[in-house]
């Protein structure tokens, strides 16, 4: 139990129509006392809201504010807290915090609250982290993630698992004991069967990450093409009817600007390339360069073809470019300018419904889109297809997204390939329990069963001020 | 009563770690229920917080939340209020307030829970104008006249004078009734004398208007002096150890910097100059002119001479502007660089304690503060200085800072003398009611006794949603 009282800013930064500090601790209740005049709250109910004034030593009003009493383990951080809603001047905000850490509270550091939900029990380190995760979520699918987390259903999984291997380790340990009696405490094979269902079921778990971490910070997907093929018209078509959760993220070295739009559950960070100019077969290699940069790292490609030009040097275009794209990446072939009279093929006076494409090893036949962004054509169609490719699977909710996690899993997977190994090689019970504990050890730090000053300071340190 | 129901997020824009969305209306409490999962809402005691889920139509946890409960009498609408307290991402902010959109609430628009508070009679309007004010504070002063007003003290005032008005105004009325019979009901000493009060009453009012608006807004403070006279230097250490408190706001037409500090109670907007070059009687003209706009708006200017260059040109440099200020403009000449070696002026061989300038009429003789920013001699000196000059007197805490009840107290005043004008030419009690009924009209729009729509609609635009 810590010994401080901590109070902060909780609402975001900035001027709005109210603010909320927060004050945990054992003497909050307290301290809250010395700068309020109103009804006393050390003797208020726990979830009773108080109208007073917040009073400076010389009794002059800071502002008018409403106090909600929580009391110890019926509250957030599992400690007595006060929460004060006050006008959301940065002026009020400043002075409130002034007068409650001269009336003894301490400024909290990042993400302590929640640091003191852990410690007091009332959450695990896996819902501390996920708390981070839903506070930044920015669409339905990361939030959904980052709640299932929050509720716990990561930890539930992991500590199952790590409490059949604890009792493997503990007959391991009793063999250690024995060890001049040659008694084989842990059954062998239940060992080996143990570690083959866990690495089978930590594996299916680091499988969600790369889609899971997508899915938080929005799948990449590049828009290419010829230039004029409608890209920015694209994008805008895209994202045009979610304006309001639209933002600008200025490109970092290249100055190519990203827009992220949530469509159905998902956020899908949109990034437009400039056009690609095919000359034959020679490409200006400084587009290809760009663009082999933006294509290697995107989950999906808009490939987009304009209809009014040749289709043939366009599709020659994309299979040149093909061997630069990651295996997992999703390619649509999207056929613009709907509206506009097309150019016959070099192969067929109609636009194809289906295209064939080689990666020199693989053929592969991709369905076509067709859309008009100025009438508005295919778009629907377009994003139900975007979100279908995407959307998680319901049925396995437990998803990773955070790289922590995805790190002690692989390395408890490391560790328990080496029992298995050492079980074949016959290796010293000895050795085999180290890699055990190994094992236990970093399922434990993704739940906090095992924790550290440097791991919980490395975890909470990226929290905001005030959660 | 207003009719619908609204809502909107009361806390500053952006994410944090919590938000506060605030439900107003008559039907608060079953819109609420219609999110929420856990303890009815409907039924709970006013003044009370309950932790639940905030759900979607299909059953999906958007957010763990605690919602509090005002009743309809009880809250600061005076309608039933639910304020939910929920995690601040900017998504889980948009759902929650879709979710509430759906069950049937109205976006709320910009002041529109304070002018709900106005219009059911919990607050007048003078005393809504302030809360605006109250969340835009940027200092204690500020503060301290934004909540005087808050708590009703103008409007007090106010209703005194336009009550002792009506009373008069009625007697004039009467008159009318009975024009034919010749009587006076009307006290006319009684309403001349009655009207010389109210003016001068008035004009202490509008007098701390220029003040009032300084303090709010924060003191234009010029800097000023020749080329390296320590101004930038002394902006540094007068905004020092008050870092956390500086805004940088850009210069608009001007590529002038300002600089914000709260020195003492009050803000100050130090207003730094390029150092104007004394050339013999000829100052380049840019220079000049540059310096004039600065000055002839500054309420304190800040001379700073170099000891270390002769000071007797700087000295007239500064009577060449002199008559470029504004009467009321405090004038302090500072010595800077006390750590070096001086020069020997023209007139003395030492740093004279007392300067002599005159404005062409009068002379002026000003005390110098000596200071060096380098070594800090001198600085707290020359705080205590600034906030001397500017700290409103705490005797009268009525101060004026707002443009439109300046104009209607200007509009009073003038219907008021012609109320006396009228007296003394003996104009007709049917003219003089006339302009009794505008002095009453202007004296009733600051406090709300007298609104339109178009007064509430620009009164509550210029406030920002949530609040």
């Amino acid at each position: 139990m810590e010994s401080t009282t901590i109070a902060a800013v909780s609402t975001p930064p900035g001027v709005g129509g109210i603010a909320v500090i927060r004050l945990s601790g054992p003497r909050a209740l307290e301290i809250a006392d010395k700068v309020w005049k109103g009804k006393s709250l050390k003797n208020a109910t726990s979830h009773t809201a108080h109208l007073g004034d917040i009073i400076t030593p010389d009794d002059e009003v800071a502002d008018q504010a409403v106090a909600t009493i929580f009391h110890k383990g019926k509250s957030f951080t599992g400690e007595d807290t006060v929460e004060f809603s006050i006008h959301g001047s940065k002026w009020i905000q400043r002075e409130v915090m002034a007068l409650l850490i001269d009336a003894g509270a301490a400024p909290a550091a990042p993400g302590e609250f929640t640091k003191r939900a852990f410690i007091n029990g009332r959450i695990d380190l896996a819902q501390a982290e996920s708390i981070a995760d839903t506070i930044s979520a920015e669409s339905r699918a990361a939030h959904r993630i980052a709640t299932s987390a929050m509720k716990g259903e990561l930890s539930r999984r992991l500590d199952g698992i790590r409490n059949d291997l604890i009792t493997l380790a503990s007959l391991l340990e009793l063999e250690l004991d024995f060890s001049e009696e040659d008694v084989e405490f842990a059954d062998r094979n239940r060992l080996n069967e143990l570690s083959d269902r866990t690495i089978s079921d930590i594996n299916r778990l680091r499988a969600t990450f790369r889609k899971g971490k997508a899915i938080k910070d929005g799948i990449p997907t590049v828009i290419a093409g010829i230039p004029n093929a409608g890209k920015s018209t694209l994008l805008n078509a895209l994202i045009e009817d979610e304006k309001a959760i639209v933002s600008d993220i200025p490109g970092t070295t290249r100055d190519t600007i990203e827009d992220t739009a949530e469509i159905g559950d998902v956020l899908f960070r949109f990034i437009d390339t400039a056009g690609l100019r095919d000359t034959e077969d020679t490409i200006e290699q400084i587009g290809v360069e760009r663009a082999k940069t933006q294509l290697a790292n995107a989950s999906l490609v808009l490939w987009l073809i304009d209809p009014t030009t040749d289709i043939d040097p366009q599709l020659s275009l994309l299979q040149t470019l093909l061997p630069t794209l990651p295996a997992e990446t999703t390619i649509l072939p999207i056929i613009t300018k709907k509206d506009l009279q097309p150019t016959p093929t070099a192969n067929s006076k109609t636009i194809p419904s289906m295209i064939e494409i080689s990666d020199g090893k693989n053929l592969m036949i991709l369905p076509v889109i067709e859309i008009s962004a100025k009438t508005g054509t295919g778009i629907d169609r377009l994003k139900a297809t975007l979100t279908e490719i995407v959307t998680p699977e319901q049925s396995d909710t437990t998803i990773i997204t955070n790289l922590r996690h995805y790190q002690a899993l692989t390395a408890t997977a490391e560790a328990l390939h080496r029992i298995k190994e050492g079980l074949t090689t016959d290796l010293s019970p000895a050795l085999i329990a180290q890699d055990l504990r190994e094992a236990i050890h970093h399922l434990g730090t993704i739940t906090g069963a095992i924790t550290t000053d440097t791991l919980l300071q490395t975890i909470f340190s990226t929290f905001c001020i005030g959660k």
